[in-house]
């Protein structure tokens, strides 16, 4: 593993940025351009559609999909890679992951909020077990999408004008109906 | 779109639920097996991995990849679906996410938290700038991941034993150093 960042390597703090491009493309799929832009420049290419019942082609995974397998496949991350900085042996590993949110109509269009986020996590490890409670608590506070979602965040909103961007974050007169 | 939901054959509310169940492989790889549950069973393999700089062999985007990916495809997913029901004729589409956060040493592990969230959106269509802004505002009350990253969540977890599921959400006294 020549190269990899270690403890010791690892600078006291940074920032992690990705940004994504995101372009409609035919009923409802979406072309992803993902970079990660700090701490390093890397590039992938991502997509989402809806099945047929939500009038798409099923031709990429739906958005909410990404959203669960990237919340898995986070905290899977940061307990692997915690577990032998803790001295902790992980003969396998695995996780099961249960998200739902609230769906209501309003008018023509609907509303979601979430419902509850369950996460199952299964260790073989011959470790004690005060030892993996611990490393699931640490993977926890690494886990950036577990940081993330534990706490309220504010996503600002520009929209795209001739005259140049304008903000799209506060309509307090709008009515869904 | 024959069979698609429509306003009209929408129920008044429902709940959406995804569970994902996550394998450890190889060095840094997690296979993603996810599951919508409800309102209807669909099926989507996803896997994660990291790059040989943390320790993987980059056979699959990063979780976080996963994440902004889902977060931009979930916006513009409403977008799409609501411009017709808004009235909004959209010639073209697309959204430029920037998602940023703060990373931290912590002796031999790290801690992580959100540093901001920013979302562009380039409407091509001929509605008055208004009802674009009413679309943007819609859209986001029915983005899933916008809702939820806009709130404070609880996410339970419980550690297999040889015993049963113990809770794996309170350590209050541990140190990572």
């Amino acid at each position: 593993m020549s190269g990899a960042i270690t403890p010791e390597t690892a600078p006291p703090r940074a920032v992690v940025r990705f940004d994504c491009t995101g372009r409609a493309v035919g009923k409802m799929r979406n072309e992803l351009d993902v970079r990660m832009v700090e701490p390093m420049e890397e590039h992938f290419e991502l997509a989402t559609d809806e099945g047929p019942f939500h009038g798409g082609d099923a031709s990429a995974p739906p958005p909410l999909a990404l959203f669960v397998g990237g919340l898995t496949g986070c905290i899977m991350t940061q307990i692997r890679a915690f577990a032998k900085r803790m001295g902790v042996a992980l003969n396998d590993l695995q996780v099961e992951a249960r998200v739902a949110w609230d769906w209501e109509k309003a008018g023509r269009l609907y509303e979601t909020a979430p419902k509850f986020f369950e996460i199952d996590v299964l260790i073989d490890s011959d470790a004690p077990l005060d030892l993996q409670l611990d490393l699931v608590q640490a993977a926890r506070k690494g886990c950036f999408i577990e940081q993330t979602l534990g706490r309220e965040n504010r996503i600002t909103h520009r929209l795209k004008t001739a005259e140049g961007w304008v903000a799209a974050d506060d309509r307090r007169a709008f009515d869904p109906d």
